[in-house]
């Protein structure tokens, strides 16, 4: 049970570790000055929501590794993210897009999670939850800007969302892991959220005037360690300065 | 008068702007989690308070540029910031112990501009006072931390201030402008902020057993447009976006 737990916590650190790294890419790059700043305090929430699970999931695992060593220690094939997070940010569309498919499905993973029987996993998504919120209603509303528009901002959102939608069904996919945490009470129902995320996400994107694709949610392997060439070029400029002096006391 | 203010507080607004963005490189790169989001939190309270003063600058000026025409649609040349914040940002030590000279200057400025005259740029620096007392905090505990930490991080930190020395004289230039906005009770006066700022330096850098440089602080001209070709480079990549579209909606 406790490697099934930090594999799962695990997923939850390397999903919003990557997406935030992502996100902070575009600090001091926004289209506008206040965009700019909510994007960055966007990837703060991310990047601090991993912080503590990479902690509990050191904690876990019980061999000494930090949040840090787990972050910046780790090669491509040892993340276990979702696929849909790591591709590179692409244009504001692309981003703003991925960002919406990705807080839908964490708002309703962490809202289950709140009342998981583990209880310092629930203390973390409780605080997660409330930040999920904010992000929810700030992607939400850009989808609705730019899909409803200008001519250009429709194009970009519509091939934005056309790249991304075969990424979106790794976040479904339940395997042994998932299902035992289901049943101990402690994880959250991914198969079961599935529906929710598909009524959110179709609502939004028809009141933006943009199509869901067609072609089915195909990609998948990210849990497993099968990860896009993106992450590891973005893991090598983000593990940089960790690993030019390790153990190095500041 | 109104000149002189719009040029007064533009320096202010393009001091942060700068010196927000080079610190946001940082975003996703630091050496440890905690500061990755400590450095990410610097940066967005100095472009926070950028866009105040440049909303300022642009009602001062009243020719209806908006604080993102001024940020986005300036030129290098049209850019009113000290040389020192627009230095590329070198390695961690670099940008720490650029910061700490930053750091105490803004202190000491944001600390006299709370009693300005003008009620509204009072009110910005009270606000930028707040935080500006935490930036203080964290980067001379770093230079601490470097200077007085293993030799490597010690040489780093000596080669940044050597690097750097000569970039802090400018901040202590009065001209026309600071000098009408000092008679007129609404700018800070930093001639008289200098003997503040040296004290407080010097005796950071010496409990970091570091030496401060013997070569004099001679490089100016940032407040009269004439910029390193860094700032360039710099505001290439940080307006691209928003020039990519201009007036889109987005």
């Amino acid at each position: 049970m406790s490697d099934n737990l930090f594999q799962y916590v695990l997923r939850l650190g390397d999903d919003r570790l990557v997406l935030g790294h992502r996100l902070s890419e575009w600090c001091g790059h926004g289209p506008i000055l206040e965009e700019d700043i909510a994007l960055a305090n966007i990837a703060l929430d991310l990047i601090g929501q991993a912080t503590l699970y990479l902690k509990l999931a050191g904690e876990t695992e019980g061999k000494g590794r930090s949040e840090d060593d787990l972050a910046y220690f780790r090669d491509a094939i040892d993340y276990r993210n979702v696929q849909l997070v790591e591709l590179a940010k692409g244009d504001y569309a692309f981003t703003i897009i991925r960002q919406f498919l990705f807080d839908v499905f964490s708002y309703h993973v962490l809202e289950q999670l709140q009342s998981s029987k583990h209880k310092e996993l629930a203390g973390i998504a409780a605080k997660g939850f409330k930040e999920v919120r904010y992000h929810v209603r700030h992607s939400s509303e850009w989808v609705l800007r730019m899909g409803d528009g200008t001519e250009e901002s429709h194009t970009r959102a519509q091939n934005a969302l056309n790249e991304l939608w075969r990424f979106t069904g790794e976040m479904f996919e339940a395997d042994d892991i998932d299902r035992a945490m289901v049943r101990e009470g402690i994880g959250a129902d991914v198969e079961g959220i599935k529906p929710k995320w598909e009524a959110v996400v179709t609502d939004v994107i028809n009141r933006a005037t943009l199509s869901i694709p067609s072609d089915p949610p195909a990609m998948t392997g990210g849990r497993r360690g099968r990860h896009t060439e993106s992450l590891g070029h973005m893991l090598s400029e983000m593990q940089i300065v960790a690993r030019s002096h390790p153990g190095a006391q500041w």
